[in-house]
């Protein structure tokens, strides 16, 4: 273990967070807040550890597979660590736990939250809690990567560790041109759909944060009542970009550089029809609660978009849908976004290779002698990518299942702890029960908390690098 | 495919099933039943049709493993569409669908019921009910293979597709001879437990219908509070048995051999530990409901050994117990009991390879160039083996998320349907909710009803027959 270019990489890391946090800084002074002090002390505490660590660049600069999952996961830790101060010192929230809880939560786009009312933060808090979720969306030891004077192929480890998805796939051969084309984008939806939310009468401080926690698929929001107190318009237009973020960013550039057939490709095919589909199904089973079909309609994909999505945001307490629309709620925080995305879930694209690599089995059976690969969009799938894939979903179903087992000990309802697991291992936020669109996480214990920011850690880094952190095996010699 | 196979096969199980029918048939006469009637009414169809198809013995006899897998799976079906003859004919079960429901919950030793009341049924209806269980607990067609004219090593297809288990492991060279001796275990232990529980005061028939019920880990009983107004002897000799039905058979035989030692393998030791610790968390979680600490280690021991064993009998009504405790029983209710035994559920031995498979991914990931293998009780695992053990999870999560889709039309709770799947794809019986122990399936649409049948078989034959005979690439030239 290289633990001198861990040290050296977590202290960028603080510079960065330290950087970060003057978008609250600028906020806090714009507003006149007093609380705008605790991020200058927390930045000055970021930056002087950061600074301490980055200092000596080691001679050994070499990455193993292993130091990457171990730098990716102890990065996301540290940001939150230090992410929380303000929201503690300020006493914001008044528990370190808690204020963790929220900023592990908002960096890993869960949208989780443990407060009850938000309104009565000051605008500087608000603003941090949902760049966080911007922050988070992209990966930022990718960000970093792109910048950093890192050298070798190297960082191809860590970028694979953050990057959410199956397989990730260099859009032109060099790392850094890949990262910075990524961010070009993400950086020129983000601003879009600004524009757009400022042109439907929201705030500036209301269009960014809304923009923020869009584009990371995060989901939390400055009102208490989430998006329900918005205009149509506005509900259309985080519709949309819920959407637009769930889709793989390599679609985009090739939508640049004018490869528009290969835009439509099989994932996102499906992720159309999925969407679709369980609009149509849960509008036709709500419609009832509506007075107009317009207004179902709206509400019915809005919540699709920002659960498929796993952005989190609500303009309808879905928790009182009927038993169907639920049941394929719950089902769809499954599934989640395209690979590629900021969005979480499992992905549609790992969802396509199992179902392809389960009926290419029943197929093997029929003809044993027939060999056959799974395919997508045409290409073979590597055998190892489709092995690979299934245990991931074991390791989803192991965490999932020890982490019911875990926060079932608080004695909520079934349901409450089922979703709140699910909300928090695909990072979507709200689910339902207690957990549910009008609820919050503050009920659970400590212990249980604990185990409900792992899942969000857990599922924002797709289990490996954190499964590698807590295996004892890393750490021997 | 080999119709003509198919069919003298099918034909040679019509047979065998009008000489189980000779069971109910004898209750009835012996109880002078007017009901009786109509088992030799059936017995008389099943003869005739069950003798014109098999009458010619094919000259082609070859069997390939897709004829194996669609064999299985209609014997299954065949013998269900017959067995619930008498139930609707004699207007115990006034609808057939409801008959033909709980037919198959019958063989596939689930236990489910549609049934609100079953003690005014005859006694004939009643012991055929139990019957079905222990037809079904060891496997229909490997009892036939076992006594068939049916030459050559074909009938292997036939004994893995039909066998629980991710792997059939022959205790001697030839498939007739295991056959024989896991029956003859079988037999035996079903008869001891005949005998002890008729030592405890219950007459004949209740213990000859309790004895089937169990040693199939069936669960249908004979009284409307399934075993709760028995006497605590009664009870114990129930938990006990029905654990030792779910061991695996091979054990037994290695006990008879004396080879001590491999008695306790590791998957035993697995299954003694997770019923041990479960039975001490859920006794400690409910320890305020019961007058004594005995009282409540009997109903949680009972329960538990129900579950996991996924028997279905039932003391008390858990549903009502602790989220804590329920939270368990859900979860043991997927572990299920070992490979080899007459239980369902995913079995111990299937989670073992999984989870070494998974924890060796992490290790390969650590460290990328040391290849390692999953080993169980010190013997590598065929790498092919764990990954059709990861595919297999795989299908079974595709069927049961499938399945709770189309059930949750119905309307009922997210918990009711997600533990009638839950109790159905792994044979269990009751769930929680509406059909918890004091409730039963009768409230389900007849689609719903077809959706849980079909999952009730699956679950039976682990997945892949009932995939291949239902894949229309089985039945192309």
């Amino acid at each position: 273990m290289n633990y001198k270019m861990i040290r050296n990489i977590l202290g960028w890391l603080l510079l960065f967070e330290a950087g970060f946090m003057l978008v609250p800084l600028i906020t806090g002074i714009c507003y006149g807040e007093r609380e705008t002090l605790f991020f200058a002390v927390t930045m000055i505490l970021c930056a002087t550890i950061g600074g301490l660590c980055a200092w000596n660049k080691p001679k050994d600069s070499v990455l193993y597979a292993r130091e990457g999952f171990v730098i990716v996961s102890l990065s996301w830790i540290a940001l939150s660590l230090f992410g929380a101060i303000p929201f503690f010192i300020s006493g914001a929230i008044p528990s370190y736990l808690d204020a963790l809880f929220e900023t592990i939560s908002g960096f890993s786009t869960t949208g989780a939250s443990i407060l009850s009312e938000v309104e009565s933060l000051p605008k500087c808090m608000l603003m941090w809690r949902s760049f966080t979720h911007w922050v988070g969306g992209m990966g930022v030891l990718v960000f970093i990567m792109a910048f950093m004077p890192l050298s070798g192929g190297q960082n191809m480890h860590i970028m694979k560790a953050e990057t959410p998805g199956p397989s990730v796939s260099k859009l032109v051969p060099r790392v850094k041109t890949t990262a910075l084309i990524l961010y070009s984008i993400y950086l020129g939806l983000t601003f879009i759909q600004f524009i757009l939310l400022l042109c439907g009468g929201m705030d500036v401080f209301e269009s960014l944060t809304t923009a923020f926690g869009t584009a990371g698929t995060g989901g939390f929001g400055v009102r208490n009542d989430s998006m329900a107190s918005y205009s149509p318009y506005i509900q259309w237009v985080v519709t949309a970009f819920m959407l637009l973020f769930s889709v793989n960013f390599s679609c985009y550039y090739l939508l640049l550089i004018g490869r528009i057939k290969d835009v439509f490709n099989a994932e996102l095919r499906s992720f159309v029809t999925i969407v679709g589909a369980v609009t149509l199904i849960v509008t036709l089973n709500v419609r009832g609660l509506f007075d107009t079909l317009g207004e179902g309609v709206r509400h019915v994909a809005f919540t699709v978009a920002s659960l498929i999505s796993t952005t989190g945001f609500a303009t309808e307490n879905f928790d009182a849908w009927p038993e169907l629309s639920r049941t394929l709620l719950v089902l769809i925080m499954f599934i989640g976004a395209c690979a590629g995305s900021t969005g979480g879930g499992l992905k549609i694209s790992r969802l396509m290779i199992l179902l392809r690599g389960a009926f290419n089995e029943i197929g093997s059976m029929i003809f044993p002698r027939r060999v056959k690969r799974v395919t997508v969009d045409g290409h073979p799938v590597d055998p190892e990518i489709v092995r690979a894939t299934n245990v991931y979903i074991v390791w989803y179903m192991l965490v999932f299942i020890l982490s019911l087992f875990l926060i079932s000990f608080d004695q909520f309802d079934l349901v409450t702890n089922f979703t709140a697991v699910t909300a928090t291992i695909n990072n979507i936020g709200p689910g339902l029960g207690v957990v549910g669109p009008t609820g919050n996480f503050s009920g659970f214990s400590v212990f249980s908390k604990l185990v409900l920011m792992f899942d969000m850690l857990a599922g924002r880094l797709e289990l490996f690098p954190v499964l590698v952190l807590f295996s004892p095996s890393t750490w021997k010699k």
